[in-house]
C-alpha cells in the first residue's frame, strides 16, 4: 500500500481524498494543514488532521505528500522546502516560471534523495505529454489548445474585486467556428479573440451600477480586454442553483501533414470533458503519485515530470495484464 | 544520426521513408526486399534496395530495421529472427496474439543484446497508451473505441475474393448516436451492431449478379453478419477517382466518475482523423525507433512496447526545450 499524505484541504485536496479511495493501492495516512487541525473534519474515517509544523514528525510514515497549495504563493516555496524531507507531488501551473521551479525543486530531492514530480493535472499534465506525443509523430504540424467550456478561478476572483460585486463565475468557451477550422486541418492562425470567449455570471449588490461593473470587466487588461466578453447579472439563488460545480475541459489538438510532398493532412486531438476541474486534475496526481513510488524504486531520485515517466508505471496492472487487456 | 532499415517497400514502408525524410535527426540507410532488388525504384535519393538475403552483411551499418510486412504471416517469423541481429520496430497489430509474439520476440532480443519496440502504430499503439493513461486516471470508468470513418484492408480483399467483384473498398463508420451517447458519459453498453456500420464501395464485374453479390457480402460470417452493411455498385473509374486514399482514424473515450459517491462524470477521448493511415502509422514507428535508440543508450534492451516508454524519449527536444515549450 502507497501511503499519501496530503497537504492542504482545499477543492484540490478533497478530490485527492475521493481519488485515493478510488484505488486499493493506496492509503491515505494524514492531512496536514496550516488552520487549527482541529478546526477540520475529512470525509476518511480514522485519518489524523495534522499541524503542518508537525509535518516533519511523519517521515517514514508516509511515502508521498500530495501537495495541494496554490501556485501563486503556496507551491514556490512548499514543494522545493517539502522535497528536502519527503517525495513529493505537485501541480504547478504558472507555465512560465516551470523552468525555475524545476531546478529549485530538483536541486532539493536529488540532494536528499528524494522523487518529485511537479506540474502534475492535466494542464500543464495530460495536455503538455499530448503535445509531446503528437509533436514527435507529426513533426510537421501547429499545435491548438483550446480550453474550456469551464470555469476559470482566476478570471472569477479577479471580477469578485471589482466594487459592487457579490460573487461571479466566469466561463472560458471555444469559439467554435475556430475548433471546427482547427479540426478541418485548416491550419489558420488564429488571434486570443478568435479562440475563446469570456461569459461572467455576476451577482450584484443591490443597488450597485451595473453598467459601471459591466465596463470595468470588460475593460480589465490581461483579463478580459482581449476577448469578446459577455457579462449578465443573475441573483445569488440562480447563482447556487446553477453555477455551483468547477467543470473544465478543453482539446489540445495537432494538425500536420505526411507524406513525400506534405500530400496527407492527419489531425490528432486529445479532449477532455469535466464535471469537476479539481477532482480530475487530483486523480491525475495520485496516479502520477503511483509512478513516482515505482520509480524511486528503481532508484531514480530528483525532479520528473509526466513527460519522464513510462505510462505503465502510472497503471495498478503488470506489464503482462496490460498488453493483454490494453494494447 | 539514427541510420534506419526499412524492411519491405508496401504502403507502410513507403510512408516510412515520407516519415524519415521529415526528421532531422534520422537518415534512411537501406530498404531490404524479398522481390528483386532491381525492380523496386524508392524515393530516397541515393539509398541502396538490398536483398533480403543479404540482410545480416549490414550489422553495423544500421542502427534499427523497420519492419513494414503485415501481422498475419511475415511479423510472427520476422520479428524474432531479426531481433537476434538488429534493434526492431514492428506494428504487428493481432491483439490476441500478441502476448505469444512479446515472449518469442523478447527471448531473441534479450539473448542478442538487442532491443525490439513491437506492436507501434495507433491502434495498437497511441489508442494503447491511451487507454493506459485513461484507465490509471479514472479507475472507476468504462472503455469505448470506435473506427472510422475508414478504409478496412481486411474486409475490402473479403469482399474482393467474392466470384463477380473486381475491386471493393470497405469504410467502416462509428454509428453517430452511440458515440453521441458515449460522449455524454451515459455509460451505454452497445452491442457490436449498435457501434459500428460498414459501408462498401464494389466495382462488379459486367453482367454480373449484384444481388448475389450483396448477398454474399452482407451474410459474410465474422467480416460483416454482426453489422449493417451497405452496399453501393459503382464504376471503375469512380473507384480510382473517389476511394484511392486510405483513410482511417477513430476515437479511444473513457468515460468514468470521481467524487465520494461518484457524482462528478469525467470524459478523456483521444481522437485520430487522418487522411492516410499507412503514413501515419509509420511515423508513429519513426518516433518509436527514436525511444529505442535511447533506451538502448542508457543499456535497456529486450521487447518493449509504448507502454514501457517515457514521453521525452520519442521527441527530439531536449528534456530542458520540451519543459518549456510544451509543459
Amino acid at each position: 500500500m502507497i501511503r499519501i499524505g496530503i497537504v492542504g484541504y482545499g477543492n484540490l485536496a478533497k478530490g485527492a481524498e475521493c481519488a485515493i479511495a478510488q484505488n486499493d493501492d493506496m492509503v491515505l495516512s494524514a492531512v496536514f494543514t496550516r488552520r487549527n487541525p482541529e478546526s477540520l473534519t475529512i470525509r476518511t474515517p480514522d485519518v489524523p488532521v495534522v499541524a503542518m509544523d508537525d509535518i516533519l514528525s511523519w517521515q517514514g510514515k508516509v511515502d508521498v505528500l500530495l501537495l495541494c497549495g496554490g501556485s501563486a504563493t503556496d507551491l514556490p516555496e512548499m514543494t522545493p522546502e517539502l522535497a528536502k524531507h519527503f517525495n513529493v507531488i505537485d501541480s504547478f501551473d504558472t507555465h512560465a516560471a516551470i523552468g525555475e521551479h524545476f531546478e529549485r525543486v530538483n536541486a532539493a530531492a536529488v540532494e536528499n534523495g528524494n522523487i518529485a514530480v511537479i506540474s502534475g493535472g492535466w494542464d500543464p499534465g495530460l495536455f503538455s505529454v499530448n503535445r509531446l506525443y503528437a509533436s514527435a509523430i507529426l513533426p510537421q504540424g501547429k499545435d491548438y489548445t483550446f480550453w474550456g467550456r469551464g470555469v476559470s478561478q482566476g478570471h472569477s476572483d479577479a471580477v469578485r474585486r471589482i466594487p459592487g460585486v457579490v460573487d461571479c463565475r466566469q466561463y472560458t468557451i471555444p469559439v467554435p467556428e475556430a475548433l471546427d477550422r482547427v479540426r478541418n486541418g485548416e491550419n489558420p492562425d488564429l488571434t486570443t479573440r478568435e479562440k475563446h470567449t469570456r461569459h461572467c455570471f455576476v451577482v450584484a449588490e443591490d443597488g450597485a451600477d451595473k453598467a459601471a461593473i459591466t465596463e470595468a470587466i470588460v475593460n480589465m487588461p490581461n483579463y478580459f480586454t482581449d476577448y469578446d466578453t459577455t457579462v449578465e447579472f443573475i441573483t445569488k439563488e440562480e447563482m447556487a442553483r446553477d453555477h455551483s460545480g468547477l467543470p473544465h475541459g478543453g482539446s489540445v489538438i495537432r494538425s500536420g501533414v505526411t507524406g513525400w510532398d506534405g500530400e496527407c493532412k492527419q489531425t490528432i486531438e486529445y479532449k477532455l470533458t469535466l464535471d469537476s476541474n479539481p477532482q480530475f486534475t487530483s486523480s491525475v496526481l495520485i496516479a502520477l503519485a503511483r509512478a513516482a513510488m515505482r520509480m524511486k524504486e528503481r532508484g531514480i531520485t530528483g525532479c520528473q515530470t509526466i513527460f519522464d515517466i513510462a505510462p505503465a508505471d502510472l497503471s495498478t496492472m503488470s506489464r503482462d495484464e496490460m498488453r493483454r487487456k490494453l494494447l
